[in-house]
């Protein structure tokens, strides 16, 4: 049996159904603990933080060691292979840049008695999550700091479950000195997102929250919403690839199963032109994956949720794109560029038989904490944005608001706020 | 006694947390049974939908009368001051006008082989929520709708709570059919939210989800949030004036209360230099409170949250002004604008003595939806982007990954993410 299936146009719907229902936001199952957890934290602040910790990654954390020191981060540098911090270095370089096209001035205009604008300012803290557990990513550590950098955030603080010694992975600590991380905390899952929420003794509170986690995190991110500003709620990623034909299937194959081997849920779909390239592909992928070192988790992912689909041409296949929404969309066709103004909905974009999805995992610059599971329908890879917040400009002269304040009064009156028409009218009237 | 309490510098500390304390954001009282609405609508669309609206409302809605027809829109123009239709369709030039500067387009840049950029889309789709009940405020219809009609969205649903003969107050409906609602359903509440996230036979459903509401609102929107995107949750609102004296002190009287109407919840602070400034706002308050038609909800307001605070100088009123982090900060000073570069935090700014904040909420152009309660620390006013979402570009030529492509599978190695690494070598080394 083919470790992929192919399908037709005409059974789309259900590929999309199927697609739909691995939705990761159904947070129902673990919402009361955490509820208790950011109430302990919030109530109790440190003693709850420590306790967790204890509990939860078996770290006797307190007010001492809860931080990492200027010594363990030395330390890190030690022991991480310095080639591999010249190309975390090289990484973080292109990702500065890329997110420094995204930053956003404060502008004003004057058109005679009156002044509008918009005012720029980065929030004044951020917490950044970073997972733990087996999966070691230095890559998303520079992905989530350094757009709070270059928004200019002043305190950029950064949380990472510890192993039970209260050790950081190296490479962990290297990537967010690197990207600028002002303080590093040693703790995890919904607690360290009520410490970043409410403040304890040992953690300031911070404006913002970002970055994935388990289960707990975005249940717990989700309840502080509102108490401060979040990111989004990660669930199971996708690559969707088209593909016309003209680049070497070998290729496709490969990066269709560079997603497979992120998880079981994850989902990874090329879409043909024709049955005959289909099975080209088919055959590729079930000989690639018996080489990879993840080949269980490959093969599950592609079972659950892989497939190929032969759709009628292009402009099909980029309609099915679209209503899918994934998360990476490699568009492997001739002239690709020139199908960018069709593309409505994709975290990411990648272009040609040179362009695949790790370019943007690790090294274009461009961000790769982006929107899953059909999120690209209405979010955006994390950018500087994130990390800033508008304030809008009014300014108005006397004869400007003299020409206009009948009819805001008016309006007012209209709404039944009588307080509001009195404070235009009192500046002519009385 | 006198209706607004005087405190001194030394007081913040306590002042601020007595703000911080109005938190609207524990919505655990209505959670659960928000919950099961959603979990209803879900499950059993219209048929849950209509249901409650019958119960909640009183509207005994079907297939037939959930939207509003043209005949009603074309009724609700007769039912209308032709006066008022004039400006509300002014209000809605200077919207638009204005947030059509906020429109951000999409850019690619070329470096030799390498293409990199960010696409801007439109969601396809939202849903605007717009409160009923006794408060009709078509201000907040034309704030809610203009952005996304100016960001593009196709398809832009409104819902507002019915009575219960299924009528829509007139005002509401010429507003919405002048900022350029496609689609008006009478449905309000929990089971409106639900009906736009999951979609039934009547509702589709949307990618976005905004508009101020009550505690069942703000908390589907909470619960909804990651299944479609949502703006933010609202609180209790304020103003906060800073007078340096140089402005006739009846004017600020006003616009603080012209806050103060609005409900007991909202708070209204003036920051002055002196205490017999102090002494002077605080008798013009008292004296104007008396006039006004809202009157005993704004000395209840102004009894709990008001206060004018006695602070040394200009910039101690601005520091407390970036932590207070008010919905609207009227700056009563000389050289107004030339104290914008220090403003961190605020929703928006009204410059000098002409702006009071009545002109922000109808008729200059930027939005009144703002960050209420401190939000303003890391959220922004309703606005463009909002109801728009990027997507990175990235296009490399063969020879610009070969130059990179060995640093990529290094650290998707360092990762353990095997295939990631293949999937880059595969094009140069198999």
């Amino acid at each position: 049996m083919a470790d992929i299936r192919i399908i037709s146009q005409s059974e789309i719907p259900e590929a999309l159904a199927l697609l739909r229902a691995r939705s990761g936001d159904d947070l129902s199952a673990v919402n009361q603990s955490v509820a208790d957890i950011l109430k302990d934290i919030q109530t109790n602040g440190d003693q709850a933080l420590f306790a967790y910790t204890k509990k939860f990654d078996g770290f006797d954390a307190d007010e001492a060691n809860l931080m990492v020191s200027q010594d363990e981060i030395k330390k890190a540098y030690q022991d991480t292979d310095p080639k591999l911090i010249d190309i975390i270095k090289k990484a973080a370089e292109n990702i500065k840049a890329f997110h420094q096209k995204q930053l956003r001035e404060t502008w004003t205009e004057k058109d005679g008695g009156i002044m509008l604008g918009q005012l720029f300012n980065p929030v004044a803290s951020c917490g950044v999550y970073v997972p733990g557990g087996k999966a070691v990513y230095p890559s998303s550590v520079l992905m989530n700091i350094i757009p709070a950098k270059v928004a200019g955030v002043e305190n950029i603080y950064m949380a990472t479950p510890p192993d039970s010694n209260g050790i950081i992975q190296p490479m962990i600590l290297v990537a967010s000195d690197i990207a600028g991380a002002d303080k590093i905390f040693k703790m995890g899952g919904a607690q360290a997102i009520g410490a970043f929420a409410y403040g304890t003794a040992s953690v300031s509170k911070v404006n913002k929250i970002t970055g994935p986690g388990n289960a707990y995190v975005a249940a717990a991110k989700k309840q502080v919403f509102g108490t401060v500003g979040i990111d989004m709620i990660a669930g199971p990623s996708e690559v969707l690839v088209i593909d016309d034909g003209s680049v070497n299937p070998r290729f496709i194959a490969a990066d269709v199963l560079s997603q497979a081997e992120h998880d079981e849920l994850a989902s990874c779909i090329a879409v043909v032109m024709n049955q005959q390239r289909a099975e080209v592909l088919q055959a590729e992928i079930t000989a690639q994956v018996n080489r990879l070192p993840k080949k269980e988790i490959a093969v599950n992912s592609l079972k659950n949720y892989g497939m190929i689909v032969v759709v009628d041409g292009l402009d099909e296949a980029i309609a099915f794109a679209n209503r899918v929404a994934p998360e990476h969309l490699e568009l492997c066709i001739e002239n690709a560029a020139s199908y960018l103004p069709k593309i409505r909905n994709a975290g990411a974009v990648f272009l040609g038989a040179y362009s695949p999805e790790p370019l943007g995992d690790y090294f274009a610059g461009p961000n790769h904490i982006l929107p899953t599971n059909g999120t690209a329908a209405f979010s955006s890879p994390l950018n500087v944005d994130d990390f800033m917040k508008k304030t809008s400009i009014i300014g108005y002269d006397e004869a400007s608001l003299r020409r206009c304040y009948q009819d805001i009064a008016a309006f007012a009156e209209a709404e039944e706020l009588d307080a509001h028409a009195r404070s235009v009218r009192i500046r002519f009237e009385e």
